[in-house]
């Protein structure tokens, strides 16, 4: 047992996904100590030499504070990471994530835990599934009954219910966006993104998606909107990606709303990164729903939530 | 009044778009003797000099055959090509049509005649747009009242009623598959397109989207079934892109019947090219529809009905 005070270091939390590096020095209590992060995703790692990328990464930390345990979340527990962990089955409780991992030790001697995926054997077509995303969902706090969506490339909806992440959902939403943003014709016309956003554009993309016209149904057609809406002069060029931005995340709570995640006036909780989490609350808010608090830093409180279950383990688990 | 027989070239038409450029020698019956295609799309031209292109590419037939009339369609009359035509609006017939062309004179006497695009302003939440589609119509004939697509880009859905084109909507599914296809990491597993197509793995897409089960409704997360079906073992690499094909492609004609297009039962047109009315003609079967004959070369035909009436006009029209 490790001495524990507010200031020592326990564990660190590597977050590695396709286009990003995130390590965490961590308390036992979930407290930040110290972050890093660079663009070395698993994408761009050779040869999957993960291992000597991760020892140089955290070698500062291993020097001043010893071998300390390392856990890893995100894509780097998938087929195209550096171990596949099996998916982890709904409804899932924290003990049954916990349960789950793959283990081995680093050359240093320090442990390293993958944490599992989570998949939803129910969804249509094929299972869904998803890495990472149920740690941030541990760090948002599975006690009270509740549904939730974590915005990003792969957006998830999910429902807690009993202790348990119950089911989920995937929307490409983020993704979509991107290929729009950056290869359509039909936003070619852009003027490139705005910092701070255009949110009269973004607004009025978010009331399409919203509208009670049928029309707003079809996904494909209503993103025509998007050129027609320059032919009208109802958009000018700066606006343009922030109405896209606005017309196909507010599809996504369409399309949700649509496959029974929320009605109007439910809550719901927005787990994810601060940029995407303000246009998201605006979404939700034009779909009559209330938010609730806590979805920020959540991957890493989550991390931590399971970091405690490994540390009551009998020291021969692993 | 030129000498008319079934081997005299009497107009050229030109269909000019952003990624090609094609042009047609044609007897006033509409029979092609010579063809032209290059990809001097509008988007390649520097410096709006369209002029010179049109001339080095028409000069053998102007030399051979002397300053025929021209007829130009597609993007080349819109806002960022030649000169951009005012839409005419729908209801619209061949007579509106013809009426709302713009014209000009080329360096050797050769009268250049611009088709106009059409507006459809009942569509939310802007007035939809056409610029090429309409002239493929008329090719198809108006005479009947019938429900038509035309695949492409950005696909058109087309009513004709009483011998005009009444009204239409666009979907940007040939976009939506061109970005996913190139760019997404979704398909990014994929291992390019197959030729002939894996009309199998095409097959399931369009069953997906056509699926009475309420899932499919949401497209933003159907499109995630690329990545489960392949974690799930259904899909290999080599299937993705006609599964996507048919995903996307089945996906356009379940968003059509959701705004009324057709319902079961139904006999449609399908007007466009060959490779993607193969495709599109599958969807429509699995859909529950009849196709009408007479989808073929329309845009020639349709240049053509329009050529007849301008040379009836009188000769100081233009």
């Amino acid at each position: 047992m490790r001495p524990v005070d507010s200031l020592t270091p326990a564990w660190i939390v590597v977050d590695w996904g396709t286009t990003s590096f995130r390590a965490a020095l961590v308390t036992l209590a979930g407290t930040v100590l110290a972050q890093i992060e660079t663009p070395e995703g698993i994408q761009v790692i050779p040869d999957r030499a993960y291992e000597p990328v991760l020892m140089r990464a955290l070698e500062g930390w291993f020097a001043a504070h010893g071998p300390l345990p390392v856990v890893a979340l995100g894509m780097i527990t998938s087929r195209t990471g550096w171990v596949e962990v099996p998916y982890v089955c709904c409804p899932a409780r924290a003990a049954d994530l916990a349960a789950g991992t793959f283990r081995q030790t680093l050359p240093n001697g320090a442990k390293l835990i993958f944490l599992a995926g989570l998949t939803d054997p129910a969804r249509k077509p094929f299972a869904d599934v998803m890495r990472g995303e149920e740690t941030q969902i541990l760090g948002f706090g599975v006690a009270r009954d509740a549904t939730l969506v974590l915005p990003g490339t792969h957006s998830k909806w999910a429902r807690l219910r009993s202790g348990a992440i119950e089911s989920f959902q995937t929307f490409v939403t983020g993704e979509i966006f991107a290929l729009l943003s950056q290869h359509s014709f039909i936003a070619k016309a852009g003027a490139g993104q705005n910092d701070p956003p255009d949110w009269a554009a973004f607004d009025s993309g978010v009331a399409e998606a919203a509208s009670e016209g049928a029309y707003a149904d079809a996904f494909l057609s209503l993103l025509f909107s998007v050129r027609t809406g320059m032919l009208a002069g109802a958009l000018g060029a700066s606006q343009i990606l922030d109405y896209v931005s606005g017309l196909v995340i507010g599809h996504e709570f369409r399309e949700a709303r649509g496959q029974g995640w929320f009605k109007t006036g439910d809550a719901i909780g927005i787990v994810g990164n601060d940029q995407l989490n303000l246009r998201y609350g605006k979404v939700a808010q034009a779909f009559g729903l209330k938010v609730l608090d806590g979805g920020e830093g959540a991957a890493i409180a989550g991390a931590m939530v399971l970091c405690r279950l490994f540390d009551k383990e009998s020291p021969d688990a692993d």
